[in-house]
């Protein structure tokens, strides 16, 4: 009806669309219709050749010549992992291998190039993810840099086989050469306003891998609860959580969550975000937050923490030399967005302190002198650190590997030029607050963002060096978190890895529709774009 | 953040609510803090006295007054149903009952009165879902003229057990009265833009349920998809379903689908929309659809079923005969809404017809003329109708018994007036388009609606018999309709079943953040209204 109306020409589109070339494309259309590949590739070349796969006899190897071998645990784990994928329900047949025929392919082979295939270690900011995908007769050889590069080949060899008409699962002559236009591709999820059982970002975990994505911002703890268990200070989750049993990530949990994230090649950065959005560290900290007034006593309220007390340093020196061990990345985001000045306002103490250090009443500067202690705190500890856009707006003196995260709408372009001006690197999330829903395809808003239209000269566009999709949590748990945020960040994935050429809505809605589907036949509850159906609904509730 | 602000004077009702009163309320304030009824019943009294529930002594069981017995299989289902929900994880013990102390409440008695306990039946537009409780000392009674009203009366019992800190289960004194504003209390769901598996459309009658709610308006088929299996044209699934195997509603399914909603007092009203919204009719029945042209020629398209052969309307004939018979209930929704008039305008054949009818070039009349057919035969398989407001609009001549829905939000009011002004029973879905979604707390403008805010007599007023929350399809299947639906429909529930004075929002967000998370216990994936926490999380995905 209304939506049938308008949405008429975005159908057609597809329709159109199945004829879709890039790259060299070569070969006939009927085939064309089954490849939905999401994120695109860079470079993409394929025929109408077709090869069948057998679960009989198909398998996932390493190479002769690769570098990595079997006691490569990511490449083993995500050899069985794709097989699934692949084959799903069918199971793989016992010993008795059937014949093979010169149309099917026997094997993928797994090539890792570098002399250390950096299977024992962890991705980062500067990890080469670039793998090269042929698929010719009999088999298949997907050579990377490092096990990373292959994680993202085997996605995309995975989404390369589709089911005939006879349930048969089939692959084309296939030539990639595949590599991301952003090094930091990254999902915010927040289980501060909401506790996020293990199995939800588990799920999600999974679901970022699919659709390429490689930074997982966890915004760990905020006003509303300090899920955390601190070793060093386990009173803040003690006192700080919705619930100190049932509401908490044990220290087992946080590994599970990097482990499981590193097998995917997804780096986990936690947000501590201080001075501001700090009420649940209140509770099981004294003195650590600014006592506001009401007039000339205390109101009984709290405020930010309290930057004049020596003891605030001494509790984040204490505190961030364990977040420093028990996060492996090199990164650590400190927040600093959102200050509210008003209850450092009403403190005479603090008041006596901005006249001591000659701030006038420019709490900004109070702010930067707390930033600014905490950054030099977090940087003994050899971490580098992200913060949000106010802390770099504030003036404050940052380290060369900082990077600043743009999160405000309004004057982003100015806020980029400005950040890249000065020399920093950014990333971009204001564009891909998850959070805020409306009726309709908003993923296309999100798809449309080119994140480096902002005046600047190339050196400036370089260090942009990504984005994040931000799913904040005052109105999401794990009873709606999984469908609200799929389809929509993959939206946000395609923008992030392939070629900046890649704008096309209608081929978009055409391939997404199929990712989705894919999805949901992988067990990720990813909502619907539009009318219409998948192969395999979901089945859970 | 911006959310914080924007709802704090929201928090603050809702702390300022715990010592909320309503009817005669008596009693201390933090026994109160436990009550989380939804809707909240008409007449509602209660003290301090608490009573504990031991799952090992306590039942509910027929009164020996009572009408029904155990041959009742509607009250015997949901006696074990509702112990459960008051129990949960806690088996009932064997038969080593412990000493009951004074303290206990060891049972719910249920007492039918009428003679005829209505247990073999189906509810009805004219069905009493009144009851009585009172929980007293060593046990409770439950009153209520039939089957139905026990099994509202039992939600609300159930609804009245609260863990205290130690996890036993108390209720307290109470006396409570209750019955519904508004008769017809329904939810529309689709499952032409999406399929819905059985299992999602069985979960949300179990929903419904716990929110008073009393008919499932199906709308089952639509353009887009054909599900409803017909065993008189098979081929109407067959060649009109996404897929003619995994893509329907057996025979067996609706059957299933209308003894479970039995079981819940719901009655189950299908919707086959005509003459537009037919798309997918067309696939299975040849002829039935007009052909569109395209200049002098046929287009190969097809639009609203073809008004001028007597073959529509035999068909339709046939087809309504099997409907009346596979649906208890005594109505049919027969849609008529959205009727689009530039394919008739193009057929040849159409306007000759329009000249002999003298119709002129008003196609409303056409539309008119068809939709007066359609009525007689219906009418003829002796169900009474329901219909879009349009076809009250186009001035067709309607039965005394039938239902006008009035969805079109633009003049509403005026629309109400003139329904009942021509003496028309009517029901309001025009401002509860759920599938409409926006950011933040919308639940609370679905509240505020008053369906009796229109210019109008009292009798008037009277034919307003309820109203219904509407989730079309477009972009909802499986992965995210529950969440979606719940628990913004239930802000429409208490609006059609409590009084309506019951127009606190504060209140209203107290009890419904427990409601929810009682539905969340219940295994429904309700999503959260605000920040916080449910004692247990949603452990689905």
């Amino acid at each position: 009806m209304y939506c049938l109306l308008k949405c008429a020409p975005l159908i057609l589109a597809v329709a159109v669309c199945h004829g879709w070339l890039f790259g060299d494309f070569v070969g006939k259309q009927k085939e064309l219709n089954e490849i939905s590949l999401w994120p695109l590739p860079q470079k993409f070349q394929s025929s109408a050749v077709a090869f069948k796969l057998s679960p009989a006899s198909f398998q996932i190897v390493h190479a002769k010549q690769s570098s990595a071998g079997p006691s490569c645990s990511i490449l083993e784990n995500a050899f069985r992992r794709y097989f699934e994928y692949v084959f799903g329900d069918l199971k793989k047949h016992e010993k008795s291998r059937k014949k093979v025929y010169d149309s099917d392919l026997v094997e993928l082979q797994v090539w890792i190039t570098s002399a250390d295939p950096e299977c024992n270690g962890y991705p980062s900011l500067q990890t080469d993810e670039s793998y090269e995908l042929s698929v010719d007769e009999s088999s298949a050889v997907l050579k990377a840099a490092n096990a990373w590069g292959a994680l993202r080949g085997l996605e995309t060899f995975s989404q390369l086989v589709y089911e005939d008409d006879y349930g048969a699962n089939n692959i084309n002559k296939t030539e990639i050469s595949d590599f991301p236009r952003f090094a930091h591709r990254g999902i915010l999820l927040d289980s501060s306003r909401h506790f996020l059982p293990l199995k939800v970002i588990l799920a999600n975990l999974e679901a970022m891998a699919m659709n390429k994505f490689n930074v997982f911002h966890w915004h760990i703890v905020d006003d509303q609860s300090f899920p955390y268990m601190s070793g060093t200070f386990p009173d803040l989750s003690q006192k700080g959580a919705y619930h100190p049993f049932t509401h908490v990530y044990t220290p087992s949990d946080v590994k599970m969550v990097i482990e499981f994230a590193r097998m995917r090649g997804i780096r986990v950065i936690p947000e501590f975000d201080t001075p501001g959005h700090t009420r649940s560290w209140g509770n099981g900290i004294k003195d650590l937050l600014t006592p506001c007034y009401s007039g000339c006593s205390p109101s009984g309220t709290f405020g930010p923490v309290n930057p004049i007390l020596n003891s605030s340093y001494d509790f984040m020196t204490e505190f961030f030399k364990e977040i420093s061990t028990v996060f492996p990345d090199a990164y650590i985001h400190l927040g600093g967005d959102e200050v509210d000045f008003s209850c450092w306002k009403s403190n005479p103490d603090i008041q006596k302190f901005m006249v001591q250090q000659g701030f006038g009443t420019d709490y900004s500067k109070l702010e930067s002198f707390y930033i600014q202690r905490l950054l030099d705190i977090v940087a003994a500890t050899k971490k580098g650190y992200m913060v949000w856009q106010e802390v770099f707006d504030n003036g404050v003196k940052l380290k060369d590997d900082t990077v600043v995260e743009v999160w405000m709408g309004n004057k982003m372009e100015e806020e980029l030029q400005n950040v890249t001006g000065a020399g920093f690197t950014t990333i971009l999330s204001a564009p891909w607050y998850l959070d805020y829903i409306s009726y309709g395809q908003d993923w296309q808003r999100y798809y449309k963002v080119e994140p480096l239209n902002f005046p600047g000269t190339d050196a400036q566009k370089k260090l942009v060096i990504g984005g994040e999709a931000c799913l904040w949590g005052e109105y999401v748990d794990a009873t709606n978190l999984t469908p609200r945020l799929w389809p929509r960040a993959s939206a946000v994935a395609e923008r992030l890895w392939s070629d900046k050429s890649v704008t096309d809505v209608g081929n978009a809605y055409n391939r997404l529709a199929q990712h989705r589907c894919r999805m949901v036949k992988r067990g990720i509850p990813a909502e619907p774009l539009f009318v219409g159906h998948c192969r395999q609904e979901y089945m859970g509730l």
